[in-house]
């Protein structure tokens, strides 16, 4: 089985339910390259049979630090700052590149046995992402932390930094996109973020930045600035379609207007907001502005989740929406799905996002057998309401098999790995 | 495997992860015997390898309309009143008894296969459900929906039918719980409602009854009865240790106290509640009230959820409470496993809901190995926050083997079968 191994290979999904049809879907390369109805059968190197399953686009998670697995379970319950100060930072300065590259290797293996085929990520030691990217076969956004703590000497740096790897990443496949990531507004100088203002436009690269997760940052801002966050960055010119913002829970009309008029892409993180009470995003206020198409779903880091599951966090999406309106019609199932595929594809330039002919091969099928989703009256409320990522059978992404039948390449070694540098890690003294 | 091939046999679990510690746990008959040091091996027919697991005591759903998988993903994101009345309850009205035994079938399984051991039932044709439960081989209470509507002479029909049901259940293995199910205060008449606390006294029968889930069921009472709903029912002596509430979303300060007073049971619905946007139970005030270990949780029926996972629910409750609160600390993972499983098993008056010697043996093995479970730093805040129902690799459920390797016996033939039914339920003629 799996990964590699069919590199380059035709595949047929024979037989699989595809929008409520019957469909031959036929990949070749990295792309879809023909859907057919069922029954006529072209050849293929490679042929999955489809009986049983549905084909869905694979999902999209538009907001991870996906090394934090190693710190699942580690610290919770805990009031937002103790928990920081206490229990987060402190491991995370003395994470080494292994111990992200594990962390990272762990969390790809959980979103793809979860159907994941895409994760946007801002973390440290960016080169331990970037290997286990490559050796996963997932698609990745991949940005460093850039945090300047207000120092000019840290800002130097991260700005060489930033240059020197965006240079590395040129050499890497298409399915790795190089991000900037400046950390937020109450850890990035405004110097620094028009520095990464100019260079993104430079090189026109997008920009993963956290903004107005929580009260704390607005009434700061509103402290330093005299403005709040989203005007704040708008002043200095900062925001734009480029720019990529988790969160985003503390809003003013007027920022929701600036937000549309800049085109700003938005990522929802339903459980880390509930986990860490830090808020709700205005879904239905942003929708109203003309954003809908621009929102997107993500996980945030497992330390503040504690899984990578898209399906639960599209679930419960819906649900807090609905729970926070007051209205049982608030973001019905297939808009929660729309944001955790079509949208989240849109927002980092990828031809991906929906099943169809020249789209990029990232297909998930769904194994209809779960008692999940048995019966299937409606297989997108299945699939927002009921299902979960265990329901997930196989994975191509950018065309190549990454999940058969549950199974994929090296996860024992993985797992085993990954735990053994998590607890090493948090037992380790401090540099 | 599996399903009464090992009745009456001694098990050994062996080498398991039981709080932290290796351990053996031997069952006989329907009881937990010993617990062990690991190593120690005692004789036992039917051995399980205990390596790579953990042992926790089975999950209890305490509130359900177990039938309703049917009717899973039908219709969604629909205004509340509409909802009802175009399509549950004219659906419901042209239910069998053979469509709920196949919806209660494909609903123990669904439960089985993620990890619960009880469900306290409430719906109609309850002899389908007993039927379904008695084959299943899990605990359950069940009840019937008593509803009057206000009618002396359906009110006469429902009284003669539960007498008749109780004398029936008499016959019933000790894992099956009579109980009695008003369906509410706004479809059942005092009158009934005084029938049910006294025939509820005199045999000491539970009493199931949805209270305060919508702010339309206190604003209507308060119209009728001039009280809110709990100052109703305790106005004519309804409340007592054996009353069971699910829902409790609208409470008064008063009212809180009254059910402090009358020792209620309170099951908390968090995905239902979300859903239908009825509102949030005020956990914390029930708790400062001192009601905390009087508290469970139940995933309602599957039109309302959609699924029927106590691991989902137990992280959505803790979510919802932090979220509501604004209090990161609030229901910690200990106390939202404690709601699904020792608050629960007292509620039903189980001696069940831990792992010790002489408890029930309920008994829930999850597999370490699954990437969600790793790693693990805390295995209560992985439970919660991290797994879901597929982490469960076996169930023991008073002493026989439910499910063994997630194997289930008769698991596809319930599936099809409850698929058919559920297809023709909802394209049937109404009567």
């Amino acid at each position: 089985m799996v990964l590699y191994k069919y590199d380059n290979m035709a595949i047929l999904i024979k037989n699989v339910l595809l929008e409520g049809k019957k469909r031959n879907i036929y990949i070749k390369g990295n792309l879809i390259a023909a859907i057919s109805e069922a029954g006529n059968n072209k050849e293929a190197e490679f042929v999955i049979d489809g009986k049983d399953k549905a084909a869905i686009p694979g999902l999209f998670n538009a907001h991870t630090h996906a090394a934090m697995t190693l710190l699942r379970g580690y610290a919770d319950d805990m009031q937002l700052q103790e928990w920081l100060s206490t229990k987060i930072w402190p491991i995370e300065e003395r994470m080494t590149e292994e111990d992200v590259y594990w962390g990272t290797k762990l969390a790809c293996l959980e979103m793809i046995k979860s159907g994941t085929v895409f994760f946007n990520d801002m973390y440290w030691h960016w080169r331990g992402s970037v290997r286990a990217v490559m050796e996963s076969g997932i698609r990745a956004a991949l940005s460093a932390v850039f945090i300047d703590g207000f120092d000019e000497g840290r800002a130097k740096e991260q700005m060489k930094r930033n240059e020197t790897l965006y240079e590395e990443s040129k050499n890497l496949p298409e399915r790795i996109i190089f991000m900037l990531g400046p950390h937020a507004i109450y850890t990035v100088s405004e110097e620094s973020l028009c520095w990464v203002r100019d260079f993104a436009e430079e090189h026109d690269l997008l920009v993963h930045i956290h903004l107005s997760e929580t009260e704390r940052e607005v009434r700061e801002c509103v402290e330093v600035y005299g403005m709040r966050p989203v005007e704040f960055l708008d002043s200095i010119g900062f925001l734009s379609p480029r720019t990529i913002a988790p969160h985003c829970v503390h809003l003013s009309r007027k920022e929701i207007e600036i937000l549309k008029k800049r085109d700003v892409k938005i990522v929802h993180t339903p459980v880390s907001n509930m986990k860490l009470a830090s808020g709700r995003m205005p879904y239905e206020e942003l929708k109203w502005a003309g954003l809908r198409s621009n929102i997107a779903l993500g996980t945030d880091g497992c330390a503040s989740n504690n899984n990578l599951d898209m399906f639960e966090e599209m679930k419960i999406a819906s649900l807090f929406q609905k729970a926070f309106s007051g209205d049982t019609t608030s973001m019905p199932a297939e808009e929660a799905f729309a944001l955790a595929t079509r949208n989240a594809a849109k927002m980092f330039r990828l031809n991906s996002g929906t099943i169809a002919k020249g789209k990029l091969a990232d297909v998930v099928l769904l194994d209809l057998k779960q008692v999940k989703l048995v019966p299937n009256h409606n297989l997108i409320s299945n699939i927002v309401y009921s299902a979960n990522g265990s329901c997930v059978d196989t994975v191509i992404c950018d065309g190549r098999i990454l999940m058969e039948d549950r199974k994929v390449e090296g996860e024992e070694e993985i797992k085993k790995k990954a735990e053994r540098v998590a607890y090493e890690l948090v037992n380790r003294n401090s540099p």
